[in-house]
C-alpha cells in the first residue's frame, strides 16, 4: 500500500513508516481527562498543514484610529491625554456591537420541565490592543501587551461589582482558522452569570488534590516541570511557560505564575511586566517554529465573586490551530495528540 | 457602522440588524454544561459558510473492491459467500494501518511524579460501509446502514472479551471539514482502556439524576421532547431524533431509542432496522437543508464491562460542521450556539 494512502487512513499527513514505541495514555492531573500521545508517529512542525496569518490591511477598519464613532461608546481607554482628541489612544475597550450577552435585564432563573435556563445577562467586550492595524501580539511593543493585561485587570475589578456575574473569560482568536473575523489586533472578554464547565472541572479537581495533599496542584506542577525540564519552554524569575504533560493539541502551551495566586487581578506590577514579556517571547517562538499559525489563548482565573483560593492558581492556555478536531474528540472529550509535549517544548525552546 | 463590519466583530456572517429578545443560557440536563443560545441573532441554514461534501472518485482507493490486500487483514466481513472471492463483500472491518492504539502489549499503569500514564493498549478499526466508492450513508441502500450497526455490535461483543478494555467509541468523520481523510464511506471505532471524560460526565450526571428521581434522565428527556414537540425532527415507533435543548452547535441532533437500554449491543433486530432508517432519513434531511455538509457522529453507549445500567441510555450525537470553534469554546467548555434548537428542528422537520 502506498504510503500516502496508508497515512490517510486515520489523521492524514503521517509519513513515518516505522513504528518505534507504544503510544501513551496520559491523564491530566487537574481535570482527570485522558489523552492519547502518539509517540510513535510524532508530527514535527513541518508536518502540519497550516494557515499562516498576518494582517493585510487595505480595508476600512472600525478598530483603526479615526473610526472611533463606528464602535459602541468606549468603556475604557488608555493613552488619551485630551478627551477631545478622540483618535489619540493606545488601547480601547468597547462593547461588542452584537454581543452574545447583554448587561441590561434581570437575571431570571427558570425551569422548563426538566430543563433549566437563565436569561442571558452578562457582558461581551472587545479590547483593541493597539491603534496600529498591522501589528500582532508578537510584533507590537511589549508595553502594549502589558496594557492588554492591565485592561483585563481593570475590567475584572469593575465587573465584580455586578453581583449577578460569576465569571469573566479573556480570550483571543488570532487568525481566521482560530475564529478571528476582524484582523485588527484585539482580544475579547465575556462575563457570565455562571461558571463555565471547564473551569468548574479545574476548580473541583484542584480542590480534590488540595483535600488529599494540602497543596495546590498547579504549584506541584510548577515544581515538577522545573525539576524535569523536558517540557519547559521559557522560565523567568516569575513565570513558567511549558507544554502540559497531557496536552490535547500539538504545541499546546501554558503560562503560569510561580507565585500562588488564584485571581488574575492580584498580579503585581512586576508580574504584569514579566507576564507580557513571557507571553510575547512565547508567541514569537510559536510564530518562528510554526510559521505564524492561527492560535487561541484563554486566561483561566478563579470565579469573580470567590475569595482568594488556596487550591486554585490562575494561568493562560495557548493553543496553536494546527489540526482539525474530528468526531472522535467532539463526541468523547478524548483527544489524540500527534506531537508529544516533550518534542513541542524542545522545538519551541530551541527556536 | 456598515452592517458587514458590525457583523465581523464577533462571529462573522450575522446579518440581522434588529435585536428581538434576550439570549438564553441553557443547561444541559445530563452534564450540567451551560450554553448560550443566541435567540436574537438566529442563523438560518443559508447563513453558514459550508464546505459541501460529495465523493469524487477517480483515485486509487485502498477501500475499493480489488484492493483488499492494501489494507491490513480483515477482522470482519459481510457478504462474502466464498472465501476465495476476496473482492466480493458488502462491508469490511479492518485494523487501522496507523492506529492510535494497538492491541499488543501489556496494560501498564505508571506514575511519573505527579502524573499518571497507561501504555496505549486498545484497538483502532475502520468499518468500510459499502464497496461502492460513490455512496454515502444518506444515498446507500438502507440495509448497508443497518449493517454498519450490526458490525459495530459484533465488534463490541468481541472486544468485551478483552478485559483490559473499558470503552468502545464508534464515530464517523464525513467530509474534510469533519476530519475525513479518505473519501470512501467508512466509520471508525476506537477501543480504550479508560472511559473517556465526556462519557464519564454523562454517567455521573445521569446517576445523580437517578439518585434524586429514580428515573433515567434520558427517558425523562424522551418524554418531555415528545410532549413539547418543538425540538422533535423524526419520531418513529422505536426512536426519536431531536435537537437537544442545550445544543452546543447549530443543527446538532440526537437519536435515542424509546426503550431504555444502556448498552448499544442490546438492540433488537427490529430496533436495528428502525435505527438505520431513522439515521438515514435524518442524514437526508441534513443533506437537503444544509447542502450536504460535513458532519460527525458518535455513538454513546455504556462502558464495555459494566452490567446493564438503569440510569444510562445509549444514543447517537450528530453534529453538522457549520461553524469554527473559537478560543472561547476551547478554553472554557462553554459554547455559543447561533441557532436555537427549536429552529434547527423546524428546518429539518419541514425538509
Amino acid at each position: 500500500m502506498p504510503n500516502g494512502c496508508a497515512a490517510s487512513y486515520t489523521r492524514g499527513g503521517i509519513h513515518s513508516e516505522t513504528i518505534k514505541s507504544v503510544p501513551e495514555l496520559r491523564k491530566d492531573p487537574i481535570t482527570g481527562r485522558w489523552v492519547i500521545i502518539a509517540t510513535d508517529r510524532a508530527k514535527r512542525p513541518t508536518d502540519f498543514m497550516r494557515e499562516s496569518f498576518e494582517p493585510k490591511g487595505g480595508r476600512i477598519c472600525p478598530f483603526c484610529p479615526g473610526n472611533e464613532l463606528k464602535t459602541p461608546p468606549e468603556i475604557l481607554v488608555f493613552g488619551r491625554n485630551n478627551s477631545r482628541t478622540l483618535s489619540e489612544w493606545t488601547l480601547r475597550v468597547v462593547p461588542n456591537k452584537f454581543p452574545a450577552l447583554r448587561v441590561e435585564g434581570e437575571l431570571n432563573r427558570e425551569g422548563e420541565g426538566l430543563y433549566d435556563k437563565i436569561s442571558g445577562v452578562g457582558a461581551h467586550e472587545v479590547i483593541i490592543e493597539s491603534p496600529d492595524h498591522m501589528l500582532t501580539l508578537s510584533t507590537m511593543p511589549e508595553k502594549r501587551v502589558e496594557d492588554l493585561f492591565w485592561a483585563f485587570r481593570e475590567r475584572l475589578i469593575d465587573l465584580r461589582k455586578d453581583t449577578r456575574l460569576r465569571y469573566v473569560i479573556l480570550f483571543k482568536n488570532h487568525g481566521e482558522a482560530a475564529g478571528m473575523t476582524l484582523e485588527h489586533t484585539h482580544s475579547q472578554l465575556i462575563a457570565l452569570p455562571v461558571v463555565p464547565k471547564r473551569v468548574q472541572e479545574e476548580l473541583e479537581g484542584s480542590q480534590q488534590h488540595y483535600g488529599y495533599k494540602e497543596r495546590c496542584v498547579f504549584c506541584d506542577i510548577v515544581r515538577q516541570e522545573r525539576s524535569d525540564q523536558q517540557r519547559v519552554i521559557i522560565e523567568t524569575d516569575l513565570f513558567l511557560a511549558f507544554a502540559p504533560y497531557a496536552s490535547r493539541f500539538p504545541f499546546e502551551c501554558c503560562i503560569i505564575p510561580k507565585r500562588h495566586t488564584s485571581h488574575f487581578d492580584s498580579v503585581s506590577p512586576t508580574e504584569m511586566q514579566n507576564l507580557a514579556s513571557t507571553l510575547q517571547r512565547l508567541l514569537q517562538k510559536i510564530d518562528k517554529t510554526l510559521e505564524k499559525p492561527a492560535y487561541n489563548f484563554v486566561v483561566h482565573t478563579a470565579p469573580l465573586q470567590d475569595p482568594s483560593l488556596s487550591y486554585y492558581h490562575w494561568h493562560i492556555e495557548i493553543i496553536p490551530k494546527l489540526t482539525r478536531v474530528a468526531g472522535f474528540e467532539w463526541g468523547s472529550g478524548f483527544y489524540i495528540n500527534p506531537t508529544p509535549p516533550e518534542e513541542s517544548a524542545s522545538y519551541l525552546r530551541d527556536s
